[in-house]
Parts: structure tokens; C-alpha cells; sequence
């Protein structure tokens, strides 16, 4: 790390001065984690059952919800800076495009999971698949259909199938 | 349709009062559908090759994006309302929650994609994949990997295996 902050090879850039759209945390994720360096390294790195808390005021939009079997959870990673065009992760021999890769760090620190669902209690569900900070704002929950989701057979050349 | 825009079915809450974080377009979708009602039911709806046109200013958070078969899109979906818990999208036989559904309108309307990637020029990517208005604001782009992303034997009950 360098005084002002960055890794070397890391490039920032200035973000415009203003924002495009707001959006609403509508809940928040529950997990075993407090520190990042206790996350594990992507969301397949334990089957801990964490929880997503959703505000009573969307209450009824869970209706439908337990019928299925995986979900698509969006995030918010409001720790993480957002000015990185070119990042250098802890666990990458060399910097990388923000955009080739799942960092926290990016122009909207938006997350997404795949999870599976053990269980709806009221407005609380229990799901395996996340990596986040205990208390990281939810911002949408999505059912994840197999036929436009799923391709068992994409590849990321660099990696060879690896994840960040 | 009744006088104030609702389906019947359809609930609406009150949004909270004010955003709790802001996002930047930090480029545009470009497809050949401009009216909602051209767009496919679904992103496997189409073989249509759609462009992202990438900021300049992003330009370097490109680099290894080509390495990825499959990529992660998300996008804001600007014209959609906000306020639906239930809604009664035209296809469905009867009101859905929100979060059982990928429709746009949903607290924060951010769509998801997942899309082939054929090219990448300069800042300019074309994709299959993609079901969204002509214009589209783009949020992320992020790489897809089948480790964690992929779950072929997912299931919906609600509609087994249909998309919406």
C-alpha cells in the first residue's frame, strides 16, 4: 500500500460528480462475519446458513418466495471504494480490470450471490451462499431460474474456473 | 388497469422517504427493441447480439474482461415503478410477490443478465443475452463463474423451470 492508498499497478480514476439513480436498502444480511478478512473468499467457501432480514414494509413481496429452490441475491458493499479501474486483490499475482473480476471494489459496489434457500420465516430467510459482513445492506431479491442463468460450461480464461 | 394504475391483485407500499445510497450509469445497453412490448419475454427470448457501450473514462477496467465466455450484466431498468410488493405482471396467471418474480418493478430496478460475450472492442462489448429497452442504463459487469454461479437443477415450483 502507498501513502494514498493503492496497491502497485492499481489505477483510479475520478468518479462523476454526481449520482445517476438512488436506491433503498431494503434489509439486511445477517452472517457469522465481522471482519473482511474473516469472509470467506467467494460464496462457496462455506455453508453457513446466514440470514436476510427484510424490512416489514415488503413483507407481502415474499409471497412466492419459498417455492424456490435457489436465489439471486443483490448487495451493497458500502465499505468498499468505488474509484478503482484497476485493482490488485490480495490473492491475484498481478492487477486486474475491475470488471474482470467479483471484488467488493467498483464504480457501484453491487454484489450478487447465487444462494440456496433452506427456509422463509416471516420476513427472514435462511440461505446458504453468502460471503458478505454481518450487516450488509440488501438490495434485492430475485428467483434464480436454471434455463437463463445457469451455464455449467462458461469459462474465465485467466483463471481457468477459479473465483474471485 | 384501474384509474390509479394498479392491476387487480396489485399492492403498492409507501417507499421510504429518501434514498439510502447512490449509483452511477456508467454506460448504455444499446438492443433493437425501443417499445417494451418488442423486448423478449426473457433474456433466452432472443439471439438478437446487443452492444454495451462502456464510459471512456471505465476503460481500463476492461482488461481481462475478454478471457470470460459469460459475463454478469446489471442494469437499471429507469422506467419501471418502484412501489409493488405484489403485482400481476401480463403473463401470470395471478398476482405474484416482487421477489418471486424478475420483473423490473421492484424496490431497487435493477435487472440481472446473464450473456455470452462474442466481442470486445475498445469499450464496446457485444452480447447475447439481453432483453432490455434500447437505452438502458448499465450499472456492473462482472465475470460469470460457473463454480458459483451456475446451478443447473435449480427449480421454481411456481412455474417449473419457466422463466419470466
Amino acid at each position: 500500500m502507498s501513502e494514498e492508498g493503492f496497491r502497485p499497478g492499481e489505477i483510479a480514476v475520478a468518479l462523476p460528480e454526481k449520482f445517476d439513480a438512488g436506491i433503498y436498502f431494503i434489509g439486511r444480511i445477517r452472517t457469522p462475519w465481522t471482519k473482511r478478512d474473516e469472509c470467506p473468499k467467494n460464496a462457496r467457501g462455506s455453508d453457513a446458513v446466514c440470514t436476510i432480514e427484510l424490512d416489514a414494509r415488503y413483507a407481502p413481496a415474499l409471497e412466492g418466495v419459498a417455492a424456490c429452490s435457489h436465489l439471486v441475491i443483490l448487495y451493497f458493499m458500502d465499505r468498499a471504494r468505488r474509484d478503482l479501474v484497476v485493482q490488485a486483490p490480495r490473492h491475484h499475482s498481478e492487477p486486474c480490470g475491475t470488471f474482470s473480476v467479483r471484488s467488493p471494489v467498483r464504480p457501484n459496489p453491487i454484489a450478487m450471490s447465487v444462494v440456496k434457500l433452506m427456509r422463509v420465516e416471516g420476513t427472514t430467510l435462511s440461505v446458504i451462499g453468502l460471503d458478505c459482513l454481518d450487516g450488509t445492506p440488501l438490495i434485492d431479491i430475485k428467483p434464480y431460474f436454471a434455463s437463463v442463468d445457469s451455464v455449467p460450461d462458461a469459462v474465465v480464461g485467466r483463471s481457468k474456473g477459479g473465483t474471485d
